[in-house]
């Protein structure tokens, strides 16, 4: 199977940059909080789809615009439609957004979301099917699809939030759309670390180049199993890995790691 | 299909009031700390399923008189009794008390527990099986069935408490019977929050109001999709939400939502 | 059916110590951390999957030589033969691996881990196993397969640690390798509790001579259900614990505690 090459995508309704392995997604539209679009969130899942087949990009880092992260879908933009649209055309939306955290969580690369300022709705969603989070003291994360009279269930929020935060918490969450402050969301897991906001972009890159820096088959596979142990029984979860872990064992990048102990130095991982 | 009433709901064997949509149910036997009987469980399982059909009631506010939540089956009415009994009449028992937790995952209502005092046994069971807890600083919770000789799986608690403090803490908890602490509790993520014990109802009756005021469809698919999630695959979670997001787009409150945010004010849920 | 005597079990390749009950397993070869080698792999898997039968034995503890909990597979010792093996032989290894945590798992008795010092690899597994887990202020556990080539699947670690730590956390720790300080481990519901290195032995045989004085009988229904729940709709594990729970109200056990409870004295439980 070939690998297409992504350093040089365009995309039309994010930015897109792509260093030494690395792709930073930035959300944009800084005036009102970078929302997403119909337009947007096709795009992005089109563009982490993609992801899957890459062979030159080996993590993600999503972020947004000048201090926000991601208002959510655009009360005029998408909601306003929304309630004139029939079962089908809603239903394809529904599955459109569902099918962007099927691709998030699809692709073998860590997706690694840095959140400062508001992060709320859909933007909440895209943070939660992230692998890793850092946000800012400021940062503000709310669930808040019940203000606009909508359920929690959301892109699969109710599946994974409860799974990163707890299930008492989540519920609280998801209920009342109210805001989890940043410090409270370091102390519950959903932000894996709280950095400075002048820091926050940097401090995501320089752990996206870390994993970048490999064993890439092997985070892949890490990702994959995450997926795929969700909702395992424990003895065929346990198979299961045995299984994907000699798959990993006879790659070649575990022999530069056996020979870079032997010799006492960093192994240089090549991905294969 | 028709919707029934419940705010005149007169149960024998706990306290009921209801105001403006929200039912507090307050367990009684203050001289005992509020201990469930066979008489109580069987009304509380009843009025829980009852409330699945009720149009007024929108949010469940679950307490204890006088200073404690529930010291859990009483010993000499309920445990006594349990040793002279053959299986078919302790499996009648262990599945009664079964179908109370699940009538209140059942219901569409969110339940709301406010814990003071002594919360224990199968007292512990019915806070776990709640969807938001609230705490007092010296309220003590404790999963003591291995005290009475018995296995810490009972009312569903080996599934709902690794979910909500997670695997390692509910393990010791379940083991062990032992006490945990209020600050516990809430750093764990048992309590939602702690308040002072005289503040206690009416924060748990505050946060029942805003959720009784709606969107209550939608807050009754979050519900019920955090139940149904709770061991799908996470592909197929996405599908779920996906069509139960779609179904919440077509009631009226989330139409009266956009409306309200064009008009710059509040929206007026009304539940379809 | 028949149980076995372990208390005099002799293993080759690491230390037994059988008092009162609780079996005291330490790994050894504390010049290099205490490593586990394919010998030592096998035979704690087959003690494991003895102590199932076991009638002697309630509750283990489970350490490490001199400061140490485990460095994980020697590197010269494991993982150079594993970069030579064809499919067969990796798959083998996996699954021996993967077997010692089905039989820790699946054991009645409660597992309570004493971690010092490094804890790593495939010892970070093993404690990621372990019903209880302390640890003291210098214990450094890590998921550092990544840092060998290979994905953090790796005896069930992907389906464990995020229903311990949450899925963020497991994520970063999984894909990064990192070292979690015993501060964030026990904040993050890792470890239990924290104790001085001076006190971790004690402290843990503790805990299991506490938990080997019963009641064994509901214990093992515990861990069993704690297993069994794993993945099983909250519907059908309430089911599921009725049914457990019933057993476990005809042991004599629950009796015992009952007539405890009116003779106003401790029970004393006695295992069937």
């Amino acid at each position: 199977m070939n690998t297409i090459e992504m350093t040089g995508h365009a995309p039309k309704h994010f930015e897109w940059e792509a260093e030494g392995g690395v792709a930073t997604i930035t959300l944009t539209g800084a005036e009102r909080k970078n929302p997403l679009t119909f337009d947007s969130y096709a795009e992005l899942r089109d563009t982490f789809r993609e992801l899957a087949h890459a062979g030159d990009i080996k993590a993600v880092v999503l972020t947004g615009a000048e201090e926000n992260f991601c208002s959510g879908g655009d009360v005029r933009d998408i909601i306003g439609p929304l309630t004139e649209m029939d079962m089908g055309g809603l239903l394809r939306f529904t599955r459109m957004t569902g099918e962007l955290v099927k691709a998030m969580r699809g692709c073998p690369q860590p997706v690694i979301s840095a959140i400062d300022g508001v992060c709320v709705g859909a933007g909440a969603a895209i943070a939660t099917a992230s692998d890793i989070r850092l946000g800012t003291p400021r940062a503000k994360v709310a669930f808040l699809f019940t203000r606009v009279g909508l359920a929690g269930c959301d892109m699969g929020c109710c599946a994974m939030l409860p799974r990163i935060v707890g299930q008492g918490r989540a519920s609280e969450l998801l209920f009342t759309g109210r805001t989890m402050e940043a410090e409270e969301a370091e102390r519950w897991g959903f932000f894996n670390r709280l950095v400075e906001p002048e820091e926050l972009l940097g401090e995501a890159r320089e752990l996206a180049r870390n994993l970048a820096s490999g064993p890439n088959f092997a985070h892949g596979m890490t990702k994959t199993m995450l997926n795929q142990e969700w909702n395992m029984s424990l003895e065929t979860a346990i198979e299961a890995e045995a299984q994907a872990q000699a798959i990993c064992m006879q790659t070649k990048d575990f022999e530069r790691a056996y020979r870079a102990f032997i010799e006492k130095r960093r192994p240089e991982f090549e991905g294969d």
